[in-house]
């Protein structure tokens, strides 16, 4: 019989990792925000209201002259003070008391990793809402593993996480295949009636425009679409040891309306855009290993999350109603501040730390 | 604004915690089996058949004289040997290259605990499939403490895992919480079609059975029911921060067949049995915070694994059909090796481990 080699972990290794995460449910964290636009504000808000009082929010980070200086409540549309200013000096943010900060400011690596990096230096643990980050291997790992070093160094740790990317898409669908024997393809849909979210998301994704427009606004960048794709299906592959030769992501795609669609912040005529359709497909050669399909649209019929993954044995997931983006968002980034303080120091992605949990 | 304690790790304890599981998918693990019953020959089979080589079974240790000195071959029906004797010498079993091994003897901790301490004793990593051990501490927390001792003392992790209790009824609902501000109730529900199952799990669960034999097989304890749904509504609880005052398991209660029913081991006749429903809460106060409900019986029309999360966001998640108990257990008795290999030594539950997934 064919002897293996030994594992990389020795018993004198493993006996310098002390068990920690047992003591998570005794603390109450003190949190700050670093960005307080639209999902800075929501955590900051849900932080304030949360009623058993696990988190404190203890300063709050903003470098837009109409916040600075402000009472976070004026600023996130409370009709009461809340005793937080807003602030531009983040060495006066980041106090000694600090347990971690909430980082919400940029979906995109080059401008995340400065701030990040400069709240690492304050030794300050932190959960970004940084799309690129919550695998950040694909987009750029040099500087992913200079933040790293830079945690390391500092005795911090470092998440990049959400609910897509950072759950829905990815930490699911590989939780998913752990009682799986073999996986043959992993298909993630995504469909969400865009109807129930914001405003701001509903333009976002184009909901109202002439096909003309919309294309125009792909041009211009002023629609980017969902971006999380390429990560979590970074992030799949690697947590369940599959080697791809490409991710390609298609291009953003309008859907339109094929009659009239009430229900959005504005009535789509027929023909005209009433959301988006975005896939991506990790390959092995020409062969899909894993598929993720994401539509945002008005007048979607039934909204679900989808895990379907071909197997031994197979497992197919629905998740009805699809999960809230905004919701489940500051959800992820709150319920993860347990588990990242007490991980080793580092930047981590979902698949690398605790099993994820609420924490109430 | 209030002021909270310090959380309970400090920075520079957390740079005790070395970054490890990176390495997890470099290494090839050498597995023994503590047991030939029906799991650990099914945990044998598969190692034996797994094309990519990611384990070598290198031992299997059992007491039944029927198998002991056999090739494993022709314990568990190949029509080839493969090389691996039984043995019922422990010492001769777990030499110094074994990595880790999959205990698959009994249900319960009293008859789990000296066996697995004796594996413990010799410096080598345990994944039970014993029930009970998937969350101890609501059994005999005094034992359990022991074994942790025990396990940190020696350098060793020990694990409790399977499909259910293990995944379905704790872990994933668990996972399924992450995307939370609010949790107010837990459902979980499993309904199996037993007719796909293992002729020795259906008479397990009394298919065609009168009633009255069914009762006089309970009373002999020749019927148990599913062990697990106290750990896990335990596992749940501790993961997430609830504290409950009572966990409430219902006496196992028979599902009688309303018509003929056909397609299991044995036809059954109608007021005749055709499986097991078995319910449990945890309750704070007379409230049920978190419910469980399991049916195994054959004739089930549709067979699925159901969560259920009352929450902001509400989570509704239905797997169908419900995972496959057999290839499920081996599954996750063989896919968190290399989780358990690169942990920090001491009894660990599923809640507490890195994000589980397929090794492949």
């Amino acid at each position: 019989m064919e002897t293996a080699p030994q594992t990389s972990i020795t018993a004198s290794e493993k006996s310098l990792i002390p068990k920690i995460w047992a003591c998570q449910h005794l603390a109450k964290y003190n949190v700050v925000t670093f960005g307080a636009g639209v999902i800075g504000g929501l955590t900051a808000k849900y932080i304030l209201e949360s009623k058993r009082a696990k988190f404190n929010l203890v300063g709050v980070y903003d470098i837009d002259p109409a916040k600075v200086g402000k009472d976070l409540g004026e600023v996130i549309g409370l009709d009461h003070s809340v005793g937080v200013t807003v602030s531009n000096k983040l060495d006066k943010v980041l106090t000694s008391k600090v347990d971690i900060a909430i980082h919400t400011t940029s979906s995109y690596l080059s401008a995340a990793i400065p701030q990040i990096e400069s709240i690492v230096k304050s030794r300050v643990d932190v959960i970004s809402s940084c799309e690129e980050l919550s695998y950040p291997y694909v987009v750029n790992t040099k500087s992913a593993n200079r933040l790293d070093r830079l945690a390391k160094k500092k005795g911090v740790t470092v998440l990049g996480t959400g609910i897509n990317p950072g759950f829905l898409m990815d930490t699911l669908p590989i939780v998913l295949t752990a009682p799986c024997k073999e996986v043959k393809k992993i298909t993630v849909t995504r469909k969400m009636n865009a109807a129930t979210r914001r405003v701001p998301f509903q333009k976002k994704i184009g909901v109202g425009m002439t096909k003309v427009e919309f294309q125009k606004a792909i041009d211009e960048r002023s629609i980017s679409g969902h971006v999380g794709l390429k990560q979590s299906i970074g992030m799949i592959a690697e947590a369940i040891g599959w080697k791809l030769d490409e991710i390609k992501i298609a291009q953003v795609e309008p859907v339109t309306a094929e009659s009239t669609i009430e229900g959005g912040f504005v009535q789509v005529k027929p023909g005209n855009v009433c959301g988006t359709k975005q896939t991506a497909e990790g390959l092995v050669g020409n062969r899909p290993l894993i598929q993720l399909d994401f539509t945002a649209a008005v007048g979607v019929a039934e909204e679900y999350d989808m895990v379907q993954i071909e197997g031994l044995p197979p497992v197919n997931c629905k998740i009805s109603p699809c999960v809230h983006g905004d919701h489940g968002t500051v959800a992820m980034l709150t319920n993860m501040i347990p588990k990242v303080v007490n991980s080793a120091p580092g930047l981590y992605t979902m698949k690398d730390l605790q099993v994820p949990s609420a924490y109430l």
